[in-house]
């Protein structure tokens, strides 16, 4: 078998059998296939698609490249959530706590924030003391303690799709169905996990800007993942604007605690609403509950009897971080309280919000990163007040930049100014949370 | 400018601007731009083709990749031959010292086999003592004294090109019309042409087996060589069977000599054909002669005259091999005399050649490369006696392989043998050697 005779087939639209993509994926473990090659068999995938049988080997075989966690030792259902990204994305803080608190074991393998999108590592870390890389069992450890663990993924997990994200960054080929559902579901399986929700974001701070390519995606996943053995469902949701209201490390991290805390601003609500709706989700599929109603109420008990708190309390703890953070987050947390306005250029209503120019903003002003080895400042962030369908005044507050430089901060001020769109009259179909659930 | 977002402009079906091909060659150049991402990118041209701008932009930027040759010394016009490669396709060595004796500069760049094709290079390198290798200094002093120098691509010489022809062989991306045009004219550009004539082959034994996608190309070719300011001419012609009788190197050149002798089989008449009708095109567009009857006599005068000939034989000393060739092939080449017959296997009509399995199988003898680093045995070959349309017996010679090794020789046999069909009804449409002049 030779790797140009696989890419050729891929390239002129032929199916790759098991036997051919096993070969790949294995050569690109072991560094015995060239990355040119795998980068021009990716730019065919991405250009010409995979079938259902292509999807099922290539994530078996990325699934298979390296070891896969083992927790048949904790007598808990393991479920975990993840995002395809968006901006203020910050519901990962609070629906693992939650249903932790709810009996359910969450072994959440997360990433870092690039581009115009947070991740959830970079937020965590901005709680002094938090560690994100655990050993392996670091990791079991946590999660027998707490019922929850977060960590990066390792170079054991998944290494095929390690290498081949980096490729792909690097030559344009992020974007394609097959190898987005081959990433996420073959790290997904190697973290030993039975079932999982995916949140797939659409809309100007997501992956896909288009409802019907994001609903394509969430149904390769959801097949792809119940194929590989992981019970999995997928919810379609809006990103069309930041989700609640910070977006930024320390400033996410402090609005989720206040979420936890059940104290939490109006505009933040929709962080509320969309933790409580994918926690519900994972607890159906955990078999916890039977109907997404009860799983609901039982989520709402954890929260106002204070377990989901107490459980955030414990992770940060056994994470060697800050606990008393969950108890004065202004206090532990970096914050700054330099802020900088960002006013409505004129009076109308919120018709839209380019969501990735305020995500590629505040990563600009160091909130993300530019470039793979960029340094996080986790002081900097936005804070959004308005929401689309909003009325404004000339001049009115939209929101607020925080940043310790004034003149790097003017310059978002102004960029998120010019991502909202002030129509003359009101929108009527104001973009839903939850789009649809594919099953 | 980054890689990936040139690469993304491609993916998307975007037209690059001339600064963005710029970059990308330039680049590529000098190693700036990583192998995995000129690789996407070239896979993104294969699929997504390149418009009639881009294809111009990337020539001449390949073109200005390395050094141009200067031949403005020379009072001559300065013109060349191209093939695009065929099996026993062997007419540059008829043509260069033709061209030469009629007044014309032919500063001919030529190719290695790989694959199924021959390579002019190592065709001549079986005479011995024959030079290839030529420094710019000498390659001057041949074509000044001798009228045509025969020489590889040196390192000088497009670099662009020789950077991307290894990705493309081994990603599956030969095979993209923008990159096979951009190739050939950037060369060709570089070796300080006026003019060229591209001999397109089209058929079992080409790179293009439809007449359609080989009438693109040639159109291409012809358009993108304008551009660049050398006057281009493209022949379709036919290769749907070996090109005269030998497929090997020694023999091809003894088949090459024989006709400069005036002294050749019946069954070598195509090659004599093929190359008096491209030396007609090449001394028209060289301005020698104003119309393709006067070139074509002036061609069979220096045929007869045995001034072609003569050029020749300067050319061989001047390059370092045995002139004696000229006047005692059989002694001078390495040649053997083991041979096998290749017998039809039914009686009826031959009325198909699978060409390209044929130099495939003389490859594999030792005639050609699998891999790029195979040494050549020059000895080896096969000659074909019967042509598509002759009638044959069961068991009457298809033609004979030479080879000193009986086992592999024997192998070749059976796969030259089950390349011709062998069918009950005389072919009514005969393959014609010449299907179209593109100018």
């Amino acid at each position: 078998m030779r790797p140009q005779d696989i890419i050729r087939k891929k390239r002129d639209r032929e199916q790759l059998l098991p036997a051919e993509i096993n070969f790949f994926v294995d050569g690109v473990t072991h560094g015995q296939i060239a990355d040119y090659q795998t980068s021009a068999l990716l730019m065919a995938i991405y250009l010409n698609g995979m079938n259902e049988a292509e999807q099922q080997s290539l994530t078996e075989a990325m699934l298979q490249s390296g070891s896969i966690l083992d927790f048949s030792g904790i007598a808990k259902p393991k479920v975990d959530k993840h995002s395809t990204g968006g901006v203020g994305d910050k519901t990962s803080l609070v629906i693992a706590p939650l249903v932790a608190a709810c009996g359910v074991c969450v072994p959440m393998i997360s990433g870092r924030g690039l581009g115009h999108t947070g991740g959830t590592l970079d937020k965590l870390e901005s709680i002094p003391g938090y560690r994100v890389s655990l050993s392996a069992s670091e990791f079991q450890n946590v999660l027998e303690q707490v019922g929850y663990a977060m960590a990066g993924q390792t170079a054991e997990l998944a290494p095929a799709d390690k290498k081949m994200y980096a490729l792909r960054d690097a030559t344009a080929t992020v974007e394609a169905i097959p190898l987005i559902v081959a990433s996420i579901i073959s790290k997904k399986g190697a973290a030993g996990l039975e079932a999982m929700v995916i949140d797939v974001k659409v809309g100007s701070g997501a992956f896909m800007r288009e409802e019907e390519r994001a609903r394509t995606l969430a149904q390769a996943l959801v097949k792809t993942g119940n194929s590989c053995g992981i019970r999995t469902r997928a919810l379609l949701t809006d990103m069309n604007q930041p989700l609640g209201c910070a977006v930024g490390n320390s400033i996410e991290v402090k609005e989720c605690i206040e979420i936890l805390r059940g104290e939490f601003a109006p505009a933040a609500q929709p962080v509320f609403d969309l933790s409580l709706e994918l926690s519900a989700q994972m607890l159906v599929l955990a078999h916890v509950d039977d109907s997404l109603d009860e799983a609901r109420q039982r989520l709402q008990r954890a929260l106002e009897s204070g377990e989901a708190l107490e459980r955030f309390r414990q992770n940060v703890a056994a994470q060697g971080g800050d606990p008393r953070v969950c108890d004065d987050p202004r206090g532990v947390l970096p914050l700054v309280s330099e802020s900088f306005i960002v006013e409505s250029r004129r009076p109308g209503y919120i018709t839209a919000v380019e969501t990735s120019e305020i995500g590629h903003a505040i990563a600009a002003l160091g909130g993300g990163r530019v470039r793979i080895d960029d340094k996080i400042d986790a002081t900097v962030g936005y804070i959004s007040e308005i929401k689309i369908g909003d009325q404004v005044t000339a001049g009115q507050t939209l929101g607020m930049v925080y940043s310790r430089d004034e003149s790097r901060a003017r310059e978002t001020v102004s960029r998120i100014q010019a991502a909202y769109q002030v129509g003359d009259e009101f929108k009527r179909d104001l973009p839903t949370l939850v789009k649809e659930v594919v099953e």
